[in-house]
C-alpha cells in the first residue's frame, strides 16, 4: 500500500469535511438555502480578500477570471505593462495580445522578479499605459513579486494593477484594499483547498469605474452584470453549485485559523521546504523572494527533473510538478499550499531523499528532514 | 421530516455513486491516473453526442459554451439567424449582439416553435447567412425545436447550424453526425445528473474550418487550442477535476441503461406529468412539439404561479421552477430530466394536487397521478 499524495502545486488536497460538504445532495441555486450560503460565502471571502468589495466567484478556472480581468477593464489598442519572469507572466501576454491590446513587457530571467522601481520607470516614459498585469506568486518559477511596490506605483496614477493572485490568496498576504490593488484574481484549486472550476475577480472602485468605458467584448464573463446579480446573492449565470457549497466550508475553516496564522503556516511550510532542498546541495530555482506556495528546485546537474516527478509518482505515488516550458527537465516544483501541514513537507522530503538516491544521487539520509524540523522548532 | 426533492428543470439530482465518486480524494489532472479517465470520458461522449468529433469539456457553464460556440466559427459583422422562442433563444441574441453579429430574429410566440419551413425561407433570402442558433429544448417554455429539420435546411447550405442542447443531451434524440448539426453545446447539470461547472462543444467538420477563419477574439473559450489539448487527453487550461471525475460515473450508468432506453425513459416522464397536469384541467404552457426534459403549466386563472412555486417548497421540501421573464407568475416547471423517473413524477404530481388543494384550488385527489400511472401502464 502506497497512499496518495498529491503535492503538486494546485489543484491541491480537498479537506475531508469538504468532499463531505460537496457530497450532500444537489440543491437548486434559487432557492432560500443556496441564499443563506451565498451570504455567508460573499462575507468570507471579503475577508479573504481583505477587501470591502463584492468578490465575484465565476463558474471558470483561474484562467477564465483573468481574460475576466481583461475584457471588463480594457479596450482594443490600450497600452498596458505586464510582468513576465515566467508562464503565467506569459499568459497575461498572451490573453492581452488575443484581444488587441498594445502589450509591454516587463519582462526578467525566471527566477528573478521585476522591482517596483522598473514599474515606476515605465509609467513615467508611459503616461498612457492603461493597466500593469502581473501575478502576485508565479507557480512556475516558484518567486513572489512585489505586488505591494506596485500598487505604490500605480495607485496615484490612471494605470490599473491587476493582479493574478491565484496560487497566493489564502497563502501570502494580499490585502487588496490597504495596498490599493485594483483587480485580484484567484482560482478554487490553491490555497481554497477546493475542486478546480471556480475563478474569483475582485474589483476596487477605479476598476468599476473603468469598465464603464472599456469596450472589449463579453458576455460570459460580464463582471459588472455578474455584480448586479451577486449583491442580489444570485450568479448571472449556473454557479458551480457543489463547489460554492464546499468553499463555505473552507471559508469557516480559514476563519477558525485566523488569516495571519494561514500566511504564517505557509511561511514556515515554505521556509522549511526550502532549507530541506538546500540541506541535499540542491539549487532553488527562485533567486529573488521565494513564493510561500511552491518551491522550485533545480535538479542535480545530469539529472532530467522529470526522471524525478516520475520517481515520486512510480515509486512513491506522490504527484509533484516538473517545470513548464523553458524550464521542463530543468526543475521539479513541491507545492506546500492549502491543506498542507508540517508532516506534508517531511514527507515531500523524505520521499526527496529516497528519490534522489534511487537516481544515483549521493545523499545524506535524513538530512533535509532534519532542517525542515529545524525550521520548525524556531519560534514563528 | 421532509425529504428534500429537487425536481426544477435543472441542476438535477447526483445519484449518490457519483457524489461518492467525486468526493473522493482530488487527483491531479496531470497524472496516468486522470489520463485513463480521460479516455474512457471521451469515448463516452462520443457516444453520448453520437459523433465521431472530439467533445471538448469546458469549465464554465453552458453559457459560456454557448459562447465558446459564437466566438469559435464566426467574425464581427458576420448575419446569423436565431430562432428565438424563449429566455435561451432570447440569450443567443444577447451573445452574438455582444460580440458584434447581425442578428436576423426568427421570433415565435413563446410556447410555440419555429418550423423549419422558416429557416428554409430565411436561408433562401439571406444567401450569405453565416449560422444559424437556435435551442433544442427550449427550458424556459418547455417546447423541443425541430433541429431536425433545421439540419436539413442548412446543411446543404454554407450556413452553420449551432444547437444548445443544453436541456436535450442525454434526453432527446439528437444525433449530430447523422443530421448534420455542426455545433452542438451541452452542460453538466441536466441530462448528465452531475453538478454544474462544465460545458461542453462539439464541432463537425465544417464548424471545425469555419473556426479557421473566424476573427471574434478569443483565449479561455479557443476550441482550436482545446482540442489539440484534448486529443493528448490533457486539458487546455486546469479542468474542473471533480466533475470530470463524476462524469466518468454518470457516462458509465447511460451506458449501463442504452441511450434508446435513456430517450424512452425521459418521453414516458414527460407524457405521464402532461397528463397528469391536464387531468388537473391545468393547461400545458408548449403549445408546440414538448420538450422530454421539462413541462410548463400554466397556473389556474387567478393564481400566480410563484405561489405554486413557494407552496411545493415551504409545504413539501420540493423545489420546482417558476416561469422566466415575461412568463414569470403565469406558469411553473416541472423538470423530469436526468436522474428522474416514474416515482419522481408521481411525486411531483401528487404534491401538486396538494399544493392546489391548500391554494384553495379544487382538486380531484389521485386524479393527476391515475393518468401519470395509466401512462406508465401503456406499453412504451
Amino acid at each position: 500500500m502506497k497512499k496518495y499524495q498529491l503535492m503538486a502545486p494546485g489543484p491541491t488536497p480537498v479537506p475531508s469535511e469538504v468532499l463531505l460538504a460537496m457530497a450532500q445532495p444537489m440543491i437548486h441555486h434559487r432557492t432560500p438555502e443556496y441564499e443563506a450560503l451565498f451570504v455567508e460565502v460573499r462575507a468570507g471571502l471579503k475577508q479573504l480578500f481583505q477587501t470591502g468589495q463584492e468578490v465575484l466567484p465565476l463558474a471558470c478556472s483561474g484562467t477564465g477570471a483573468m481574460e475576466a480581468a481583461v475584457v471588463n477593464t480594457l479596450s482594443a489598442g490600450d497600452r498596458v505593462a505586464v510582468v513576465r519572469a515566467g508562464k503565467f507572466g506569459e499568459r497575461w501576454v498572451e490573453i492581452c495580445r488575443a484581444y488587441g491590446l498594445d502589450v509591454v513587457e516587463l519582462a526578467a530571467p525566471f527566477g528573478e522578479t521585476v522591482p517596483a522601481g522598473r514599474v515606476v520607470e515605465t509609467l513615467r516614459r508611459e503616461p498612457r499605459l492603461r493597466a500593469v498585469l502581473a501575478q502576485h506568486s508565479e507557480t512556475s518559477t516558484g518567486v513572489l513579486h512585489d505586488v505591494r511596490g506596485y500598487a505604490a506605483a500605480t495607485r496615484g496614477t490612471d494605470t490599473l494593477l491587476i493582479v493574478d493572485a491565484v496560487s497566493s490568496l489564502g497563502i501570502a498576504d494580499l490585502p487588496m484594499d490597504a495596498w490599493g490593488v485594483d483587480v485580484v484574481v484567484a482560482g478554487s484549486q490553491k490555497g481554497l483547498m477546493l475542486p478546480p472550476g471556480v475563478g474569483f475577480c475582485a474589483l476596487g472602485d477605479r476598476a468599476w469605474a473603468r469598465t464603464k468605458t472599456a469596450t472589449l467584448p463579453k458576455y460570459y464573463l460580464n463582471l459588472g452584470e455578474e455584480r448586479r446579480c451577486v449583491v442580489k446573492n444570485e450568479a448571472h449565470f449556473t454557479p458551480a453549485v457543489s463547489i460554492i457549497v464546499g468553499l463555505r466550508q473552507v471559508l469557516r475553516m480559514l476563519e477558525r485559523e485566523g488569516l495571519p496564522n494561514v500566511f504564517r503556516r505557509h511561511d514556515r511550510l515554505a521556509r522549511a521546504t526550502r532549507a530541506g532542498a538546500e540541506a541535499l546541495g540542491l539549487e532553488l530555482f527562485a533567486k529573488a523572494t521565494p513564493s510561500p506556495a511552491v518551491t522550485a528546485v533545480v535538479a542535480p546537474p545530469g539529472v532530467d527533473s522529470e526522471r524525478i516527478v516520475a520517481a515520486y509518482a512510480e515509486a512513491h505515488n506522490i504527484t509533484i510538478a516538473g517545470g513548464q516550458g523553458e524550464m521542463k527537465g530543468r526543475l521539479f516544483r513541491l507545492g506546500h499550499m492549502g491543506y498542507a501541514a508540517e508532516f506534508d513537507v517531511i514527507t515531500a522530503l523524505a520521499a526527496l531523499e529516497q528519490v534522489l538516491a534511487d537516481l544515483g544521487q549521493p545523499v545524506d539520509f535524513g538530512a533535509s528532514v532534519r532542517a525542515a524540523q529545524k525550521t520548525f522548532a524556531e519560534k514563528a
